[in-house]
């Protein structure tokens, strides 16, 4: 494990030059069609299991998750609405869908650490572009809000970013009356510690 | 919802009068044959799932779970070890079965708010005293210990009286090295502000 300061460092050049310096083989966490192509299974158990749905909402950090859900879910139900979810503060997909190219914003400052990249992936985002409808923002506070609720009626623990899907459909940022609608809680890397300070 | 002081009230004196007064129909939460045997497709579950146990660690409050889970876990496999866990200050289970007979004690001081009991149930004692083999008790700061484990690893809210069969499991109050061990995890009453002051 090699620590490095998120806001000082860019990760992508420093895995770059390990790669380089150490022979490595890079394992991307999203920038790789099998990667998402991996995760997208996420939606196809989702539609298997639950059936057919208007609206599937998905946690948005490098795409990964939504390019492979948007992919599986489009293809089993050209209909379905796949919209993404970021938190307020990192709203670079969102962003780089109105520019219609990747736009690169300062490291976000969110609770959400899953999601605290400054821009799409190279490969995730025409993925996006093509197959994800819309994308939609949650606040931090919103996103504990939904935390909460995991913890306290499902007894499940999600982290921010894993939690933040809910927390746009809990908070009213889209219109769900009367539409069924899947929401993908995704990672649940939160210490009891780290969980305790942010309902605290 | 009628709210009484745990430490100054015994509720089931209040309980009584309730009935006389309105005429209710009582659901006692453990004292009564038909949620023993309920509660004991906990272990009917476990065994089924998971195959043949040495041990079975089941959590006791009232003992309406433990007298089912004995029940089942027995008549399936004589073999099979019940152990039940209390909280070290409400061991009443405990000095019950030392005792040979329903032994009550001032309403414990645990975190472990559902096993506040002062006496086991009139019918669930003599079912723990012919089917369980042991109780051992678990600390305070075991039974968050195994609520923290949970919440990191399992992603899974317990309550702390939920909890307690773990903690004893991790703290090893039993010796479980090379046997097939089944917990119970029981009740995941605990609010999130409840178990950030816990954990924190």
């Amino acid at each position: 494990v090699i620590e490095f300061d998120r806001y000082a460092t860019d990760r992508e050049a420093l895995l770059a030059s390990l790669v380089a310096e150490r022979g490595l083989v890079p394992i991307h966490p999203y920038d790789d069609e099998r990667v998402m192509a991996g995760q997208g299974t996420v939606a196809l158990e989702l539609l298997e299991q639950a059936g057919p749905l208007d609206v599937l909402l998905v946690c948005v950090g490098g795409g990964g998750l939504i390019a492979g859900c948007a992919t599986a879910a489009k293809a089993l139900d050209p209909r379905i609405r796949v919209v993404g979810v970021e938190p307020e503060a990192g709203d670079d997909v969102r962003r780089s869908l109105a520019a219609g190219e990747r736009v690169r914003i300062p490291v976000p400052r969110t609770i959400a650490d899953g999601q605290q990249l400054p821009i799409p992936g190279e490969l995730t985002f025409p993925v996006i572009a093509e197959r994800v409808d819309e994308v939609v923002l949650a606040s931090d506070a919103e996103i504990v809000a939904a935390m909460r609720l995991l913890f306290e009626r499902l007894k499940t623990v999600a982290e921010p970013s894993g939690a933040c899907a809910l927390a746009a459909l809990l908070a009213g940022r889209i219109d769900a009356r009367g539409l069924r609608v899947g929401v993908t809680i995704s990672g649940g890397n939160v210490s009891a510690e780290r969980f305790a300070a942010l309902v605290g």
